[in-house]
């Protein structure tokens, strides 16, 4: 029997991220699991604007989006817990840049992806950041044959409607492929 | 040691969709994985321009978003597969209607979020249509104390780096709580 709930968002489980940028010259972490994917290379953060991180995002117009793993939850959990404004987060990971040369990213995770800031919508008390990827970066022991290897990786899950953080199961089916099994309906 | 992969993107898994529309006054479902989320209550979308769906979406201003279960992928896949041009997909599921009157949803889906489209950002060679959840409906079944449970929900998880679907896999932490065993770094 459906059950009606309200406006209840339950479009979860997404990836958890930590979100770097420079801040007055200095490399600060956030953590952003309100994202969203626009195509193969555009995505989008939604920061809410009373951080402290979009000052950096919007000073550099680069920003960078690590994948930990979920060994690294509590760093992840607390990097959304303190403000960058009190506290010197960068002091909790290894930090390197890339070509952009503005963008922190986080040694520690897995995966790191580069992105240049291409619009901000403003979007009531939150910015909606889009980024064009220029550059992913990956442990080569997450890889096979070349590729990135989500059950290598390990992402930590996030999921609002109970506020709790997942881990990823079994991969069971290929996509653009196992639809081909139904039998066309006309 | 990091290796660069160039600009891949890896902001992955999301939850596979099926999207609902009227096109012409009928019912039609496509695929869509390339979700985001801009706060607890607007979502985006993002659909190639070419698609059938983006007619019904604009005509009406409303949509619905569909979880399938894992137990659905070969007709989740299928209709990432098909267009509505061609094939009558609605046959494949029992439809239902919400308060908005027009956007179809899918009785088998464990899930229905029924959105009011509020902005359509024309994003290259894709809308990025950005809705309001106005209703929630939920099996009964997929409630633990009244909640929308993911764990019995089953969402099919989708990853285009490997062009593949996962299964959720266990809850093994809890968000804005297991940060608090960090020691402050300053």
């Amino acid at each position: 029997m459906k059950v009606t709930l309200g406006a209840k968002n339950c479009l979860y489980p997404t990836p958890s991220t930590l979100v770097g940028a420079n801040i007055h010259g200095k490399p600060n972490y956030i953590t952003v699991a309100h994202v969203g994917i626009m195509n193969q290379v555009y995505i989008s953060l939604s920061i809410a604007k009373r951080r402290y991180t979009n000052a950096g995002i919007l000073e550099n117009q680069t920003f960078s989006v690590n994948i930990p793993s979920v060994g690294m939850v509590e760093k992840t959990d607390y990097c959304g817990l303190v403000s960058g404004k009190d506290i010197d987060k960068a002091k909790l990971f290894e930090t390197f840049y890339g070509k952009l040369e503005t963008a922190p990213m986080i040694k520690e995770c897995p995966v790191n992806m580069e992105c240049r800031l291409i619009q901000t919508i403003d979007f009531q008390e939150r910015n909606i950041f889009i980024g064009e990827i220029v550059e992913t970066y990956s442990d080569d022991e997450c890889l096979t044959e070349d590729v990135v290897d989500l059950s290598k990786v390990q992402p930590i899950l996030f999921v609002m409607i109970n506020r709790s953080y997942w881990k990823l199961g079994q991969q069971f089916a290929k996509a653009w492929s196992i639809g081909k099994n139904v039998k066309s309906p006309d």
